[in-house]
């Protein structure tokens, strides 16, 4: 694999400068998203200038030109010259994916990477020596208790919802029907947040009944700010670590167990499997890595992610099939999904 | 050309997923350079595991296990696994473009990206909104008087200097070699740092003499960090702003233009072709943008640096050569590179 890249690139290091240009074409999409360039884009229905991006954004001309300029070249917008004046318009990718507006929108996930995870990754040298979470060193906030300091506002709390919520739109889908989970009738997501993959769920197996257990103040959050009409889940408050675990056929822990170290997830999935029914099993939804340590890419990165900013790790299969059946379950069944995210189901 | 993005990726965003995960590549890359892992990796000369690496670099263990394992995804890094036991060894890349003793190392380079030009890109939404530098929020230092910012204690310049010096290393040779030179007697490298583009000149043009004029301040730590024995280039102190120009056969301005607004470039050429040798002339070393504004991307990136950092911008051909004729110079010739930088050879 790295000889593959090494043939052409000891020449020149095309690859390697593209690897080093990536904060700065992360930055260049996020800095537009958080100015609110292709929510404009979208409103105009036309190809706009540059100067009234800016004008109608507060922003300097100059700046937006350059920053606009910056989105054609990596094929996010698109650039024609009429009569001297260069007129900017959106791609479908941009109106679906980066606009406000749209139901499958990311915006809520690049705001709270570029502001939250972008500064704690400065830091990524000193996670590696230390072998700990740089929220301290990042955001002045206690390395313990995470999620304390993940929840320590309304604001901060609604940003790190956002991201959960807007994330689900693109795995949903693939992750609740990637098994054949209709002979479930009580599934309880514990930790489930606003309730995003919760509804994907109940739309994918109307037969069941979907309930969302997360912290009193998550479901407060989630009711008052991600409402759903005619809502097909319900909610329940509970601390899944010291509250009682309602009894159920099926739950999920989707990006859960990546948060801890093994001896929380062990207490965690042996508390889970005493409520579950007879019959019942445990759906986890993870970044699967490789067996042979060679990626993927994404869940190597994930696994970083969890060392600069939380207490756990990604996993290969083996590991989620070692900590389950240490934990008495059995049948352990993955399946990858080509995508971020993957899942693995095993039964009480 | 957004179009062509766009079809497959409105299914699944891939590429724009790769795009928010760039600054996590680009730290993984850079997280390791500061940390030592390539250097002891070629030393080494034979795999070895993440503990060693961690026990030898004062790191975690698993912190250096999950940034090795990311190296391995993006191919930098191989890894065999013998007896349970992972190990780890570099690529050719990586040993040639990664580790610090190399001829072509871009270690300096990188430090300063990751040290400097990261945080600065983290406040590029406020650099498109205000139109100037960010030097004074993320650093504290004045936004006005660039120079004396870049340039505040030793340590300081050491990195500036070592980005510049190491940034030669890849394009110097198609920059010097883009035109025939070889008519031209004395050539000046203004604010030529280091001296190793000058250097890469007075190879490629053994006839003529090459002198790096610079800040007094630069060329003392040019001469006391990156000596050269038999050094082929002489070093003479001076503001080319406030001194006066040296007569010279050919100035080359590398990466100077791009760092000012309009009025000062005027003021700079207007003096150097004062200043310049009948049948003279000058080099220009820049980033050249498309006149369609469709790329190149990585000088659209490099403009943007300058909006965060500087007072300038990048620019293309029809941009350089309207402010030459400005000044009184003729013939302009462009030639691209194909690489980051290019020329633009201009006859007094």
């Amino acid at each position: 694999m790295a000889e593959h890249l090494s043939q052409s690139e000891l020449d020149y290091p095309f690859k390697l400068l593209e690897y080093f240009n990536g904060f700065r074409v992360s930055k260049v999409i996020f800095s537009a998203c958080e100015l609110g360039v292709f929510d404009l884009l979208l409103k105009a229905q036309e190809p706009i200038s540059a100067q009234h991006v800016a004008q109608e954004l507060n922003c300097s001309e100059d700046g937006m030109e350059r920053l606009m300029d910056a989105l054609v070249g990596i094929e996010i917008l698109e650039v024609e010259t009429k009569d001297g004046t260069a007129l900017y318009s959106s791609s479908d990718v941009a109106n679906l994916y980066l606009a406000k507006g749209s139901g499958k929108s990311l915006h809520d996930m690049i705001i709270y990477q570029s502001q939250t995870i972008y500064p704690l990754w400065n830091n990524m040298a000193d996670a590696v020596r230390e072998g700990k979470n740089q929220n301290e060193k990042t955001f002045g906030l206690p390395s313990e208790d995470i999620f304390k300091a993940l929840y320590r506002s309304e604001e901060e709390m609604l940003k790190f919802m956002g991201l959960m919520n807007s994330s689900w739109v693109l795995d949903g889908h693939d992750i609740v029907t990637a098994f054949n989970l209709s002979g479930f009738q009580k599934i309880v997501d514990l930790g489930g947040c606003t309730g995003a993959l919760a509804r994907e769920m109940a739309k994918a197996w109307p037969s069941s009944s979907v309930t969302v257990l997360d912290l009193p103040q998550v479901v407060e959050v989630a009711q008052k700010h991600f409402p759903q009409e005619d809502d097909a889940v319900e909610f329940q408050s509970g601390d899944f670590f010291s509250d009682e675990i309602p009894p159920a056929d099926l739950y999920i822990l989707a990006r859960i167990i990546h948060d801890w170290p093994e001896e929380k997830c062990v207490t965690l999935l042996k508390k889970i499997h005493d409520s579950c029914r007879p019959g019942g099993g445990v759906l986890l939804v993870e970044a699967l890595l490789f067996e042979n340590r060679r990626g993927p890419v994404t869940a190597q990165i994930f696994s970083l992610n969890m060392l600069v900013q939380m207490e756990g790790r990604e996993r290969p299969p083996s590991e989620y099939t070692r900590i389950l059946e240490k934990t008495g379950f059995h049948n352990v069944q993955v399946c990858r999904t080509g995508k971020c995210y993957d899942t693995i189901l095993a039964t009480r």
